[in-house]
C-alpha cells in the first residue's frame, strides 16, 4: 500500500539492515536511497527483462562492484526496493469507524496504481519481483508486513466492540483490498474508485457478521 | 475456474478458432489439443523461461514449422492454451441458494490449484501467460469469459428475489474469488479451504446487502 514514500522519493529513510550499526541519514543510508531509487526508475522504464545492475550503477551514481557486493544484483535490488518500501512508516487512517478505514486504506492502493506521477512505477515493481525466487520472498514478506501493520483499524475495531472478539485483523484487510489486487494482477482489468469503495465495505460487513474469527467451520448444508 | 477439463485431457475439445469449418473431432482439433497439451505440460515442467517451439513440436509430434505457422510462437501456443481453457463448458452448481452456489465456484478454484495431480499446471499457466502481450491478452479474454459464466449464479438468485434486482453478477463472482487469486499471485500466500468458504460466504454476504447493484456512490462521511 504505502509505496508512494519509497517511490517518490523517500522523507524518511529505512535504516540499512546490512550495516550492523546504521546510522539514519549517514553514508549507508544514503547510498541506499540512490540505489533504490535508481532501481525504481530503470524498473518503471525497461521492465525486469531490460534491468541491469549497470544502468542502476550509472543512474545512482554507485559502483557496480558495490552493487553486486551489496545486493547480488537484479533480483537482490529489486527485493530491496520492496523491501525499503515495506519499511516505510505510513499514516494508518484512524476515523472511529471500519468501513471508514478501510476505504481509506483501499483508496490508498487505488491511488498508488493509478497516480499519474509514480506512473507504472508500483506496477512494474510487484511484477518484477514475482519473477525470480528473491522477488518473490521479498513480495510475501512486504505484503506480511502491510496486512500486520493495517490490521490495527480491525484492532480498534474490535476493541470499540464494532468487530466480534478473536476477529483476525490481517484476514480483513486481505478481503478489502483483494479485489483491487485481482484486477491489477490477475484478471487485468481496469481499476476505479467505486470498486476500492465497494471493496472496503464489502469486508467490513462480512467482519461485523464474524466472517473473519476463528470459528469452526460449518460442513457445506449440501 | 474450469482449467481442469483441458489441463487433464479435454473430453469436450474445443472448436479450432483459426479453421473456417471447424470438424468437431477433426484432425485440426485433434492437432490443437495435442498441441495444448504439449504447451501445459512444457510450462509446467520448464516455465516460462524455458519454453521453446521445439519442445512442444517434440512432445507433442506436431512439426515445428506447423507451430510457428499457426500459434506464432511461444506466446502464441500459452495464449492458446488459456483460451482452450477458457472454451471448455464447465458445469456451473445450481443449488438453489446463492452462498452454496459461490462456496462450490471457490472450492473448484481452490481444488484447481491445489490438485495434487494437475501440480503445478494452473498456476504456471497464468504466470507464463503474464509474460507476453499476447498472454496478458488471453488472460483478461479468460477471466471475462469465467466471470460472465459464473454470473449465472448471481442472476438466478436474482430472479429467485435472493439478489436485489440490478446486482452485478460479475462483481458476486470478483469477489467470491479475488481472495483466492490474491493469495495465490500476489500475496503469495498459501490457499486453505477454509478461505474459499470465507470468501464465497463474505461475497454472498455483500451481494444480498445490495452492494454490487449500480448505486450512486454514497459520498465519504469524514
Amino acid at each position: 500500500m504505502r509505496l508512494e514514500s519509497t517511490l517518490t522519493g523517500a522523507t524518511h529513510p529505512a535504516p540499512e539492515p546490512r550495516t550492523p550499526t546504521p546510522r539514519p541519514g549517514g553514508r549507508s543510508t544514503r547510498v541506499r536511497a540512490e540505489v533504490v531509487a535508481a532501481t525504481l526508475a530503470e524498473v518503471a522504464e525497461k521492465g525486469y527483462d531490460g534491468l541491469t545492475v549497470e544502468a542502476v550503477a550509472a543512474r545512482s551514481g554507485v559502483h557496480k562492484a558495490t552493487l553486486y557486493r551489496r545486493w547480488g544484483g537484479v533480483d537482490g535490488l529489486v527485493a530491496d526496493a520492496l523491501t525499503a518500501s515495506a519499511d516505510q512508516p505510513w499514516p494508518l487512517p484512524d476515523t472511529g469507524d471500519l468501513r471508514q478505514d478501510l476505504r481509506r486504506i483501499t483508496q490508498e492502493v487505488f491511488s498508488v496504481f493509478t497516480d499519474p506521477e509514480l506512473g507504472p512505477t508500483p506496477t512494474a515493481l510487484i511484477s518484477a519481483a514475482q519473477r525470480s525466487d528473491t522477488g518473490a520472498a521479498a513480495l510475501r514478506a512486504f505484503f506480511a508486513a502491510r496486512h500486520r501493520q493495517a490490521a490495527e483499524v480491525a484492532e480498534r475495531a474490535v476493541a470499540r466492540g464494532e468487530l466480534p472478539a478473536g476477529t483476525d485483523g490481517t484476514e480483513v484487510v486481505r478481503a478489502a483490498t483483494a479485489p483491487l489486487y485481482y484486477r491489477l494482477f490477475v484478471s487485468g482489468e481496469p481499476l476505479d474508485a467505486r470498486t476500492a469503495e465497494r471493496a472496503a465495505d464489502a469486508a467490513a460487513l462480512a467482519a461485523r457478521a464474524g466472517l473473519f474469527t476463528p470459528t469452526t467451520t460449518t460442513p457445506e448444508q449440501n
